[in-house]
Parts: structure tokens; C-alpha cells; sequence
């Protein structure tokens, strides 16, 4: 069956009927995208400063954050359905929702890799994001090259090895 | 206050009262380790084969994923605590919570870039995990290079570059 939110070809799952754990939203990311239609295509497709307002509960916890050029940001895609587990579109094709790092996944939490700007009390500006305005942040983690760099990584299905 | 649990230097908020979001746990993840004191130091610790068994429910989202040389998986560190904001240990001294990539965190979402040995059905085998035998499974995404990569990041206060 095919609803009329469902493209021919996608595949939708039953989801479990409860959580299995919890995440807080630590803060929010403030972007100059307000829809989706206006967010970039990737994150490397904007050079756009934006800014992590983390709740001021945590801000101890950014002792040290400003010694990294990069970090891992977590954020939680709220406006996605979590259910498709097939997704067609013109850019990507028919692919499985684990090939893809569209927002449309059973745990709508994106990672994105930025650069830090600069760190004031509990914000952060910082390069890379391409999220929309308010999207509520999970986690921010430093960039650690020897674990998390891989040059020559391959996503074969991609031809421009592009998201 | 410190308890016995809190070492000298570390700070503990108070969480919220509740959640506000879920996540599902989508498969478990299968490592030679047992104790968090027989994991390795880092991702790069161990050359182990580890397997990730995706809950078959969601088998159809791996379509395209065995295109992909390297993955992103996130998964839950259940068994850690959530509220410490400034952590202290030999290996790292005494730093925020967001500069760590400590399990403890306010989310325990954990993120490692693996490379994929093979996929069977809805079981991967992958090497590059650190986490406990049995760890839920949150995410699977396509590492892409030129948003994932960056072989020049520096994070300061780590003598090594390593976590």
C-alpha cells in the first residue's frame, strides 16, 4: 500500500510501539535556514556561520572544546518520519535509508563534522552545519583525525562520492 | 558535594525531569569485550572483527550499504552515567564533557567510523569498534569523504592527537 506521502518504490516499516531510552535536547542550532526546501544540499554547501546555543546547565562542559579545530556535532532531525526504511529520490535514487544520510531514519540523529569558529560562554560558532533553524542538539564531540578521518573512504553507489 | 562515585575535580548537574525524545534500539552490537576494562583504548585499539546483528525488521535499509568502504555507527552506551559535565581520568586530566569522547555525557550516543568487512543478510561484519558485547545499535549512515574527512584536525589539549 502507497500512501499519498510515500513515493512509489519506498519501503515503510512498523516501528516498534515504545522507545527503548531517552536523549535531552542540550541545546539549539541556530542557521540562516528556515525550510527545508532552503537548507544546502550538503554541509559542505554552505560556508554559512551558524550557532550552538547549548543550555547554560552544560556549559562546563565545553571546558577544553576550544583547543579543537573540529568537532562531531549530534543533532536530532524532529521534523523527519522515522519509518521508511526504502527512500527514492531524484538525487540519490532507490536506496536503502542505511545508505543514505537522509533525515528520514528510525533514530533521526544527524552528525555532522565542523569547524570551530569561536567559543563564547555557552555558543559556539561554528562551519559545516546544514541543518534547519532550531534544530535541537544532542551532542558535540571533539574530532579526533586518527579515528575519525578516512581520505580515501568510498561510497560506491555515489557517483560524484558526494552526499 | 562528592560522593564516592565522583572523582575530585568532577562536576555532576542536575538532569531534567524528563526526556525529550526516543530513540529505538535497532540491533546490538557483538565485540570480543565483556568489561569496560577489556575494551581497547580507542577505535584504532584493536584490528577485531566485530559483527553489528541489525534487527531484521529494518533489513531492507542496508539495500546500497555493502557499495560503501566505511560506515558511521552510533550506538547507546547504556550503561554509563549521564550526568557529569567536567570529567577527570590519568589519561586525559581534568576536561569538559564535550571535549571527551567519554560514554559519560548528558546523550551517551556514541559515534565510530568503521570499515566494513561484509555484509550477510542483516548481520555486518566491521572492524573499528571499542564498545562493550551486547551494545544497542542506534545508526548506521555512508561515511562520505568529502563531508566526513578531515585528515588535518587538531585537537589541542591531546598530547597524542589521539582520544
Amino acid at each position: 500500500m502507497i500512501g499519498s506521502d510515500i513515493r512509489e518504490g519506498e519501503i515503510a516499516v512498523t516501528l516498534p510501539e515504545k522507545f527503548d531510552a531517552g536523549v535531552y535536547f542540550i541545546g539549539r542550532i541556530r542557521t540562516p535556514w528556515k525550510t527545508r526546501s532552503e537548507c544546502p544540499r550538503n554541509a559542505r554547501g554552505s560556508d554559512a556561520v551558524c550557532t550552538i546555543e547549548l543550555d547554560k546547565r552544560y556549559a562546563p562542559a565545553l571546558d577544553g572544546v576550544v583547543t579543537c579545530t573540529h568537532l562531531v556535532v549530534l543533532y536530532f532531525m524532529h521534523e523527519a518520519r522515522r519509518d521508511l526504511v526504502v527512500q527514492v529520490s531524484r538525487h540519490s535514487g532507490r536506496r536503502g535509508t542505511f545508505a543514505l544520510r537522509s533525515p528520514v531514519r528510525p533514530n533521526p540523529i544527524a552528525m555532522s563534522v565542523v569547524k570551530l569558529v569561536k567559543v563564547e560562554g555557552s555558543t559556539l560558532s561554528v562551519v559545516g552545519l546544514d541543518c534547519l533553524d532550531g534544530t535541537p542538539l544532542i551532542d558535540i564531540k571533539p574530532y579526533f583525525a586518527s579515528v575519525d578521518s578516512v581520505p580515501d573512504a568510498v561510497v560506491g553507489w555515489s557517483k560524484s562520492g558526494k552526499e
